[in-house]
């Protein structure tokens, strides 16, 4: 009997990497002298003299570097650049797939923010955008931050500002299912990293006005000490009231839970103690912050987690194929914050008749990748 | 009336990159939790736990980066990164149509001898093998020697190389057709840097005893001055009457001339004072040291170029794709000197019945790549 093996595993085995490299033309006698030598050279003069040429003659036209340093991989953390590479295979075959982006991974033997910064920045020439994916908080605020100021392509983390905009997607529609208004919600966020930091941020810049951050050691909030930057930042634009406590304290009368940290962390009494018609986004992969059945035991009107075996999945997925393929056929520099509140509607008003079971499109719905690629149409 | 604009201009503006990155298989809604979250998840797992395993299930198996910072592109110089990518993409191109190798392009933003070894450095976790591709001597050597020892995957600079291999084949026939003793011929080289000095080495290796190499400024010989230290090791090993002059006092009395220079250089009449039987190697391309029609007029009996208008083309086309199939075939981690010999000879026996006009392969020959890889066997 053949010992059980996980089917992804089997299909590494299989495939030996899950993309490839494929010349766009086949090759002939007679085309090899307009393909390579000496015919390229013609191309390469023209892109030397003027190297804009670079983004309409080379791949720079569509493609994109996935680049991680494989130091926050989904759910298992710290696990260095060889474990990183299959998620960013993955990722890369989805761009493609979904958005027909030329996407190609880039794991780092580094983790260094200075080194990373000079790596990327040395590469620019050969990509035209740049997806920076799992590097963990609170360093990747600074490489991306450095990144677009440096580059003079689209650069985006693709942990914060993906998951951003598809968490509001969803609670815009969550919102009106409910019946509550946006700009009166309180809304609690858990997980202070990449994620957590660029969806409360997304949020405020739509017009949410209440929210308060936990991390794992309770509630941020001013002066609390054992802090980095970004969170003593935080401090200013959330949690006005200074609530101080754990994440029972913070959910207490609170309408949305927003969970980006861990598994398991929240329970059905917490829910019931949350205000009327709570939405609970758990979205911790593949364990929920909270399970559904016990968010509903609590009483809650709205469930949404990153899974696909339950309705309501709120998954990046829905949003980064769209973002290059707009980026790339609009000549994009800088992705900003009015395209991410633009592609957050976009994907929000997909769903025609918001429902407690349907807030979001699925995952591989077609029209999404338009939509968000929309948004950059000048 | 259209404006006329070249080929390969025309065809780059309608790819836009002559290369894609594909998916191996089509996403569906069924395999997405196995191509991705949280099916990924087991292989980044076990890749994390055996690193080894990367090049068994990760696009380490089979994917070697074509890496260039532009310095000394084709006969366009200096021409830096964008201007390079071009030629990268059809050597990619070329790797995978004619040796089955996924082969991803990398220009580098930076010409420092130092930076470029720290980003290939940071680059090894994502590929199975380095292609180092048009980077200006001296520099080449250092960067090349470093990222051998530093890396536990091949590294290679084809311009060395490639070009050292497919000369030594060429010359191996030539010499039969002349009927002379290749430890009794009288090479003269034109051009030191990356091609010439690693076709040197390699003709010593390969049996060859008296070569004299040739730079802009004349003979290289102990002692001469305005010479890099690369140059300065040369004349421990070749050029052991210590000639002095020009290029003309070189080929005075010589059996081959192999030209990898520039164009022009040589004269039908440089060629008459040659010895008898002259075998002519006029590689720069696409002008030729000497036209295949004067070096006939001079008395020249085998005469190749790397143009394929003329017979004889030495293409190192030959060879990287060969090279690195049979690399990631058999899990090599250094391409030693005698994988190089192995590989000129092996190319070599494919022609049966060397003549003037036939000493090579044709640059497509698809025999070619399995003898080639066939070298790299256990």
């Amino acid at each position: 009997m053949k010992s059980q093996t996980h089917p992804s595993i089997e299909l590494s085995k299989k495939l030996g990497g899950k993309i490839e490299v494929n010349s766009k033309v086949k090759l002939t006698k007679d085309n090899l002298k307009i393909l390579y030598t000496p015919g390229v050279a013609e191309v390469s003069r023209a892109v030397a003299k003027n190297k804009k040429l670079s983004k309409i003659y080379t791949i720079r036209k569509n493609t994109v570097a996935v680049i991680s340093d494989g130091s926050a991989v989904l759910g298992l953390g710290n696990i260095g650049p060889e474990g990183a590479l299959p998620v960013m295979e993955g990722k890369a075959l989805l761009f493609k797939e979904l958005g027909g982006v030329d996407a190609f991974p880039i794991v780092l033997a580094t983790q260094d923010t200075e080194e990373i910064i000079k790596v990327v920045r040395a590469l620019e020439p050969t990509f035209g955008g740049i997806n920076l994916e799992d590097i963990s908080a609170p360093r990747c605020f600074e490489i991306e931050e450095r990144l677009k100021k440096e580059l003079n392509i689209p650069v985006m983390h693709d942990d914060q500002h993906a998951t951003a905009i598809v968490v509001l997607a969803g609670l815009i529609n969550a919102v009106k299912v409910v019946g509550k208004e946006i700009g009166k919600i309180k809304v609690v966020i858990s997980g202070v990293g990449a994620a957590g930091v660029a969806t409360a941020k997304l949020l405020l810049k739509y017009g949410v006005k209440n929210i308060v951050m936990v991390d794992s050691q309770g509630i941020i909030y001013k002066g609390r000490g054992n802090m980095n930057p970004v969170k003593e930042e935080l401090t200013k634009i959330t949690n006005k009231e200074i609530k101080k406590g754990d994440l029972k304290e913070a959910l207490l009368g609170a309408d949305v839970f927003v969970g980006l940290s861990a598994p398991n962390i929240a329970t059905e009494e917490d829910v019931r103690r949350m205000g009327k018609d709570a939405i609970i986004f758990a979205m911790s992969n593949p364990i929920p912050e909270i399970m559904p059945e016990e968010a509903k035991a609590g009483g809650a009107r709205v469930i949404a987690t990153g899974r696909s075996d339950y309705p309501n999945q709120i998954n990046n997925v829905l949003v980064f194929p769209g973002i290059f393929r707009g980026v790339f056929d609009n000549d994009i520099r800088k992705i900003t914050d009015q395209h991410k509140l633009a592609a957050a509607k976009a994907i929000a008003a997909l769903v025609k008749n918001p429902k407690s079971g349907k807030i979001i499109p699925e995952a591989l719905d077609s029209r999404v990748v338009k939509v968000v690629a929309g948004v950059f149409k000048k």
